[in-house]
């Protein structure tokens, strides 16, 4: 026997439950620590995809318990629409199954991977089949399964499967149990919250041994679920092209038009005669280098980009941006939703924000925040195409240091909606260097990067501004002295020259010959509020304006001037009387006031 | 109908070739550029573990040639072993096939899914089939097979076959079109030229439309195939237990011995006395509990690690360093391989060097090398554990700056070799974060960085010292003025003084009273080799050493004497004469060289 029959003798079909029991890493089983963080994230995923569908608001209980050793039980449950029996073994118990691989459409879930990978993970390491109930509405029963996945064959192998009492009517529960640690319990803690931010229609609650940590929803409306598009003409390569043919029946045109987006008779017809085809060809019929013809013009012809806004569903600008507000206290806070834009036929859109300043911490890299289908990215940072795009932008341009990423208080979201997101490995850690993806991310970044200058710039500007009032103010009263030495006049009142360097709000009381006058001068660049009472024995005679309210107590009488002034402007009212009393201003930042009452030094 | 049944109604089965199809990305196709390259890499992987398994000496033929508008046909021919034709379309024509994934040794291909995930972008971007022709030995013909992949079962789908003539009585020679361009094709020869480092066994020609390279094995020694090993019982988990339990008969006892590496008799016995069973009870009838204790046991039980250096072929650090020194023009180079080690039941070893100065870049990011069993690494440099480790290092304690990356003219190298290599993806361009690897790889690059520091250290000493001599030596002609002007003495000859600071070699002539004394002394730090002649009207007499050789030439006599000096030596001859004439060294670098002839002065 040759060598190449010893050779042969030892290759063997490698089923896929095989493989990736081997190579559990790449679906995110690498270690124990991230066990859970991986099984958690594609139940939540699953839970949230299912709930989009079924348009109801998520309700997803989920639960974390130490068994013996070193073996804990994961618990998940949703209220989404349920899986129907016959399906639940194939779901839980099959590698490369599911309903969202063929859609062309954003989801969280893509590759029929996701959770049947935890089942594969805990049968390898504790033994343990995979529980899983299912009701698909209250005039269902709930079923129970008990699933392993048989590795030689990639098959269901259901070890139980029973009707049971269950009180939620509609949902899924899942109970699955392996070894790990909970040692990145924060990093899980962390998932959750971005994965609340950008869901804010969710409500998930966690409870572990020690500690229930509820993530409630602030939205009660329901994410609209993306609607699955057809595919696009330009991202068909001649194989996909041959097997769509093969698949089809009826003329070239009414295969055309009916199996791509934006083709409609008109193109359909161009496409035809540019390939030198006919149009009422039958469409099965083609030999391969007319296949090849089709396939050429279809990528010349014209087309309108696929329908983005349909398949993908972006977070928006203003959810951004209040939902890092809610978690960090920043100075300044910008997001950008990219126009729609394709890569080898898939939809994307780059959505993008910068955060910066308050309690973000002032030394080290920026935080980034990655996301995909609205979906945290929690590992390999380093491997994404976000971090190399964020990090080969000249952050300088925008007033930020660099080291590699940018440094300072800086907080860089990025996330990436497409119906095929490309991530580098099955676990879905990280995206693929895709050109068109890290130019659109690049184009969100320097967009927010100008307008992050324009802040800085102005910030910079108001400190100076600030140091040279301060420094004009300093001496102000010397130069006040010397003048009115000089001129053998009295000493004047700096203080609302002094209100106008320093940009302030200044209030001045002021009497002459019985008639009071009440100045309001907004030398700040916002508009302000405020109430100005002024409390006398004797009460103001006829003012002008009058004040919006008066008081009398014992004796004393309040008027009060409710006064709105746009940044710059002055008010003013004049009423008979000896001005004695107090003034007061309320509803402004004293550190903004400056309060002249001339009248104080003569009453006391 | 519910919407859990409308949900149902789209749930499908994804095939592997479908999965790989859309995530083309995962193989290493990302981009039509990289295709060449990823192609060639998996043939290449191909042909050197099969020669390597039939011994031979690898003599691997390329060529890239463009066809038709924008797609390249690539033809790689090896004389390895052959397929058996029954095989190959299950080899070309389906993913996750092969005979490497069951079989615990080193070898380049792992997973069964390389030059097949080529064979699927070919159809998928030209639409062409994949032509192989195999012949197994001088007595069997050639087949000729045409192959594609049938997307929707993940099975080849054989296109023609038939028997040919062909040239080579053994090999296989592959030819595959695809979409492509050779813009990355300076990284294409660097992945050969290194490749070519750790496989100096190999020949490798690669022919391309305009150009020729060869790289021709430096070494006719065939390289040992690593043998297969049986699993280690510490890397056992349950669920893979449970199924050599099934798979296996006889006994416990049996079981374990026959099964595991490293268990013996007594071993066994300690392993069913631990798990509280019988040593004769029947394997396959352990209950889930039993399994579960004996799983226990058998991490718990001391076993010997596995037999690292059977199943591994690490390179050397001889070959390491050789094969640097070929390639790169350094002024420091070593190489370390590390003792064997274990993750997860997998052996590996790595190996390391580090390469600095000479004609290495002087600024930027250290170079950085990385190897998976023999296999250059080319992409994805920042998502590798391999870098990570690199960058994790403290490079400032080996005088070494550092920004993230260490930086200067410094070339990292690191070989990981394993009977499982962790990769990040199944592209296999990077290798994921194993603890113990990441370990391995950080002890060996700090056991060469202390190498390093010592060379370093020595190097600037010597430029402290020569800068300390220069200074002094500088001074030196004015101090011995003075010093001859105030002890009213003769100016001295300084020269053997300056020698002596400058760390040279110091040949002096002196005459005294008719006897000539010839004196050579190494200040150096490393061993001279010289030739001292002097050449003279007259003959020298009784020198005591005697000259080697003297000859005669129109009445000059010219005397020589091989003088080997070690550092710090002196060597003397003396003989009787006037001591006119020249005396000249040979064989030593003349910059080190100082040469008193002190018969100089009067003669001239």
């Amino acid at each position: 026997m040759s060598l190449a029959d010893d050779l042969a003798a030892q290759q063997r079909s490698i089923s896929v439950a095989e493989f990736f029991e081997r190579n559990k890493h790449l679906l995110g089983f690498d270690s124990p620590t991230r066990g859970i963080i991986t099984t958690i994230k594609e139940a939540v995923d699953n839970a949230l995809d299912a709930c989009e569908e079924a348009g109801v608001l998520p309700d997803i209980y989920l639960s974390i318990r130490k068994q013996d050793r070193d073996i804990y039980r994961i618990i998940v449950e949703d209220n989404g629409p349920g899986i129907v029996p016959a399906q639940v073994p194939y779901v839980f118990g099959k590698l490369l199954y599911g309903s969202r691989f063929h859609q062309i459409r954003q989801s969280r879930g893509q590759q029929g991977i996701g959770i049947s990978a935890a089942v594969l993970y805990a049968q390898l390491t504790s033994g343990l089949p995979t529980l899983i109930i299912s009701r698909t509405g209250p005039d269902q029963p709930a079923h129970l399964f008990s699933v392993r996945i048989d590795i030689e064959t990639n098959e269901p192998d259901v070890v139980r499967e029973e009707k049971v009492e269950w009180d939620r009517t509609h949902g899924t529960r899942i109970q699955i149990e392996f070894r790990s640690t909970l040692a990145a319990k924060k990093r899980l803690i962390e998932y959750l919250k971005y994965s609340s931010i950008v869901n804010p229609h969710a409500r998930i609650m966690l409870e572990m041994d020690d500690e229930t940590v509820l993530f409630d929803r602030v939205s009660d409306e329901v994410i609209a679920c993306p609607e699955s598009i057809k595919p696009h003409p330009h991202g068909i390569e001649i194989g996909q092209l041959r097997r769509m043919l093969h698949a089809g029946s009826g003329t070239l045109e009414q295969f055309l038009t009916g199996t791509f987006s934006r083709v409609g008779k008109k193109t359909a017809e161009e496409m035809c005669r540019g390939a030198g085809l006919s149009c009422t060809a039958e469409a099965h019929t083609l030999s391969p280098e007319e296949q090849r013809r089709l396939v050429e013009t279809m990528q010349a012809v014209k087309v309108p980009p696929p329908p983005v806004s349909r398949c993908l569903s972006p977070i928006g600008e203003d959810l951004i941006t209040r939902g890092l507000e809610k978690e960090f206290s920043m100075d300044f806070i910008r997001a950008r939703t990219r126009p729609g834009s394709v890569f080898s036929g898939h939809p994307f859109i780059i959505e993008a924000a910068i955060g910066y300043g308050g309690k973000l911490p002032p030394e080290g890299n920026a935080q980034i925040l990655r996301f995909a289908n609205r979906v945290p990215l929690m590992y390999q940072q380093g491997a994404c195409a976000i971090t190399t795009s964020v990090a080969g932008i000249t952050w300088k341009n925008y007033g930020i240091s660099q080291a590699g990423l940018p440094t300072g208080p800086l907080l860089i979201l990025v996330h990436v909606a497409s119906t095929s997101v490309p991530f580098t490995s099955e676990s879905k850690d990280a995206i693929a260097s895709i050109p068109e993806i890290e130019k659109e991310i690049v184009l969100a970044l320097q967009d927010l990067g100008r307008d992050l200058k324009v802040f800085l710039s102005r910030r910079d500007r108001n400190r100076l501004q600030e140091d040279r009032a301060r420094a004009v103010c300093a001496i102000l009263p010397d130069l006040a002295a010397k003048v009115s030495e000089i001129v053998e006049c009295e000493l004047p009142d700096i203080s609302t020259i002094e209100g106008r360097i320093m940009r302030k709000l200044v209030v001045r009381k002021r009497v002459n010959e019985g008639v009071v006058t009440l100045e309001a001068r907004n030398y700040t660049d916002t508009a302000a509020s405020l109430s100005l009472y002024t409390i006398s024995r004797q009460p103001g005679e006829a003012a002008s304006p009058p004040p919006d309210f008066t008081t009398e107590h014992e004796g004393e009488f309040t008027q009060v001037w409710q006064v709105s002034l746009g940044a710059g402007e002055v008010w003013q009212t004049c009423y008979g009387g000896s001005g004695r009393g107090m003034i007061e201003v309320r509803g402004v930042d004293p550190r903004t006031l400056v309060l002249v009452d001339q009248d104080d030094d003569m009453d006391t």
